[in-house]
């Protein structure tokens, strides 16, 4: 469906536990505004899968709506069957993209949920309270992007250039975004600023939505291409760096669309601040470095073909990865809803997100 | 016409001075190779600037016989209109394109050729004189691609990675090219490289046209994203980044494709030497720095839109610099026709460029 309204909701639930996820299709952005709904699991998966919902905050959230899809109709059965059923449906969902934390660390949240109920409820009984789960999930969210606004916004002076990458912002989340949210938070607050949005190749995340999301909010913008970033920063046009991450290690390096690695090596070049916005839920304290995090490798066609047709000769090598990590060492300060990480490192992380986990 | 042969020549002159110019379309590549027919001035103009002919020398060259071309009827009649007309395409042709100083030097040859002519042999003979001369830019291009070639290659290691960026080969010369010669000339030597491409937004030269390029000669290669960059030198698959440039001035600052300045930080940030190949025509000895090369500007519809579809959202602002300019410091050599150039300096590019001409 094409939406009428203005007002723009990543994922929606219609109805209550046997309802249905309504999902804003991202790849159709700019030029369509349109809802895809989504009745099953499957149907979650591919929207994951094919960066129809993305941004980390957002897989987390459709991941969750997902499980509520996928036990639906086991939820008319027996628990055995029902709890056998939700341990499928959360090991497929797992398997949509291999990066984001927030996509595990909420399938963990909806499972962990069912299992304290297990015994005391029927299936039908933890079917309702997994809803009531993803939707706070959902909510939680909305509430973790306007405190990192809060907490960003301190860190913006008025009048001053920002450069960004790729979409942290409202679509990337529940509503307003990370990075995105310190903008919108500081213009909230009176201040201007004058963002520069790096298209994001190879799939203009940048270009298509970021794009779009400031144009929405009357914020002046100028599209970069990715590899004019150090042109803008050597013009003295910028005078902070701040995008999302998909997952923070312990010590602080952070997974975030590919691209981000060089600015940061960029910024420090140019004495420009780097941070870094993303929620608690995007640390994964497991893993000690950012060495671990596996890192999606996408197909080559995403950047030999635009709208179906060839750029580039057959049958050329290429290379996709879909993410890189920025050591922590290039990181000025990861804003959290929690307030900032800075300097960042094993123990400030600790502090602020929470003691090691394992 | 579609070419039907394997042999590539990006500028081809028909017949005799009153002949005409073939241009490879480089626009069409690597779905198309076809060449137009340049039947006067106006369309040598239109190919600069469309940009059907690019890469510094290969523009030089093709505003050489631009030139031919357009005073071939005025060579029928007297000599005052003759001059007249030959300072009219000269200042037509140099507003084609604002950064390559090879354009500049090959029309101020032509003028400076056809002047020396003057009242010792008549317009007629001027006409055939200037042919020979665009004939000798052509040639003399071959050459001095072929030296910077092998002097280039001394400084690649076998079994070595290598970056560039944009097209610096033979489409944007007569043949060989500058960057892209150096490695052919090591790969002729018996040593093996891979080579990493760099995209190269907004037009995609090196998905286009430097993948092409590499393929005819079967050189391994692996086509990435402009911002993959930083993580594949992360990565340590490149050993060395060479680029071409448009412009170089005097203390060696280097104007070439926007992306290069973002690059050669890059590549100090991993200690990797960041080498620059241009024959020396390309140098302009009568500036002092890199401040001075006028910077290109381009149309926003070039990053906005993709086959004529958008790809961003209407009205937004686009900056999009044509070039970016590379100062000394951070360039390790300069390949040139008579060697090397190392350090890169004012005395040093004296030394083997010239004396200052002003």
């Amino acid at each position: 469906m094409t939406l009428k309204t203005s007002k723009i909701e990543t994922l929606r639930w219609i109805g209550d536990e046997r309802g249905h996820l309504m999902v804003i299709d991202q790849t159709m952005l700019p030029l369509e505004l349109i809802e895809r709904k989504c009745l099953d699991v499957e149907t979650v998966w591919e929207a994951i899968k094919q960066l129809r919902v993305r941004g980390a905050p957002a897989i987390g959230i459709a991941a969750a709506y997902g499980v509520v899809l996928g036990v639906q109709r086991a939820a008319r059965g027996d628990e055995g069957a029902f709890f056998a059923r939700l341990d499928d449906v959360t090991a497929y969902l797992a398997t949509s993209r291999p990066t984001a934390v927030n996509l595990f660390w909420a399938l963990e949240r909806m499972k962990r949920h069912a299992a304290d109920l297990r015994g005391k409820t029927p299936p039908t009984g933890i079917l309702a309270a997994l809803l009531a789960e993803a939707r706070a999930i959902h909510e939680e969210d909305r509430a973790i992007c306007h405190a990192i606004g809060r907490h960003g916004a301190e860190l913006l002076k008025d009048h001053s250039g920002v450069l960004t990458h790729c979409n942290a912002g409202g679509l990337a989340t529940s509503e307003y975004g990370t990075a995105l949210s310190v903008l919108f938070t500081s213009q909230d607050q009176g201040k201007r600023h004058h963002v520069f949005v790096d298209e994001t190749r190879p799939l203009l995340q940048g270009a298509r939505l970021t794009a779009w999301e400031l144009a929405q909010r009357g914020i002046e913008a100028t599209l970069i291409c990715d590899n004019m970033a150090g042109q803008v920063m050597r013009e003295g046009k910028v005078q902070a760096v701040i995008v999302g991450a998909d997952r923070i290690a312990a010590n602080g390096d952070a997974a975030n669309k590919i691209g981000t690695y060089s600015l940061a090596v960029l910024a420090a070049a140019h004495e420009i601040p780097f941070y870094v916005a993303a929620p608690s839920t995007s640390f994964d304290l497991k893993i000690d470095s950012g060495e671990q995090i596996p890192i999606e490798q996408r197909s080559s066609e995403e950047i030999t073909h635009c709208f179906g047709q060839p750029m580039a000769p057959e049958g050329i090598g290429v290379y996709n990865p879909a993410f890189d990590v920025t050591p922590a060492r290039l990181i000025k300060a990861i804003i959290t809803e929690r307030g900032l990480i800075e300097p960042v490192g094993r123990e400030t992380i600790a502090a602020v997100v929470g003691m090691r986990s394992d």
